[in-house]
């Protein structure tokens, strides 16, 4: 079994954002060398999301707007955890959106449906963050 | 280390519907011939889930109207995304259900708990998609 | 290919409650010799969750309001799936927070952002429950 890993960092502009790191990822599995296995992308901070979804900006604007109704950012003092933070809401979006995703490795490529596109979901941003690659396979 | 691929397709006569797929997965698994490693399930479609609940006729009714509390699907233009489209509520209900699930395999069979079932939830159905299960182990 | 399993049992004094059970995973890597590959932690039962999220009370004590608010315990009659059952809000409570984590093994050790902890959540306690540890690589 062959296995590979590598970090990807992000610095977003704002607090929320989306970046579609499809191809970043796509680069690490010809890196690696592996043709049948399983890929592991998970974000490494608990404020951010790794997940899988269409790249159309209407939708993330719905997202934005229904993550905002599920868990607000404010008012900052309607939670607990924001004694020394402001992040609370950054928690729970990530919670909704998930910390990860598996991908299946067939023939050298990410077996991806044709609309399916890996993105890093921030939601505390602003900073140095990172992601994890993992794949395992032959 | 073995691996193998399969996709199951579905049409569902409904736009949202639950499918229990635990047989058609226990399938691959024994026609893969593999003992031990992990089961990739995931849906290739982006507004379809797979996931694992009960299979309580109650509990898919409970699903529904909370799904449809949390993300309702009209009216349709409180969504940006539907322009040409009328599915975004179906992004969002996936995005809560989730787009995969990894089932460990043991001795040759899923590793399940007692009430553990494998659903296919599509939320913008009558149009033919997919699942793919990934097999990897030896 | 090297594989490892275990159950680790919980059984909690509260309907609702979250354990951190990193050192509990960690010590199953240890045991299992294995230096590259996966971790499958996973609910075995489908009103509890495994999750990856901070170690801090306040943020744990928002998680608590903010799924009592998306899928609130009672009144136990608004759900179809409580005729013999009280526990519809822990199927959907675990929904959100999800059922299982994949995370990486890198030299030997669980490859973990600074402040990923992984959690047990139980929804629906005071009765002996399962999570299954399963472990594949070299």
């Amino acid at each position: 079994m062959k296995s590979y890993r590598k970090e990807l960092w992000f610095e977003t502009s704002k607090r929320r954002e989306f970046i579609n790191i499809t191809g970043e990822v796509a680069a690490c599995l010809e890196n690696s060398g592996i043709n049948e296995g399983i890929v592991l992308v998970n974000a490494m901070h608990i404020t951010a999301s790794v997940f899988i979804n269409d790249d159309e900006a209407g939708l993330h604007h719905d997202f934005e707007v229904w993550l905002e109704r599920l868990a607000p950012e404010k008012p900052y003092d309607m939670y607990k955890h924001n004694g020394y933070e402001d992040n609370a809401d950054a928690h729970l979006k990530r919670t909704v959106m998930g910390r990860e995703v598996v991908v299946a490795v067939t023939g050298g490529k990410l077996d991806l449906g044709p609309w399916e596109q890996i993105f890093y979901g921030e939601f505390d941003g602003k900073r140095r963050k990172r992601v994890l690659v993992k794949i395992i396979g032959d």
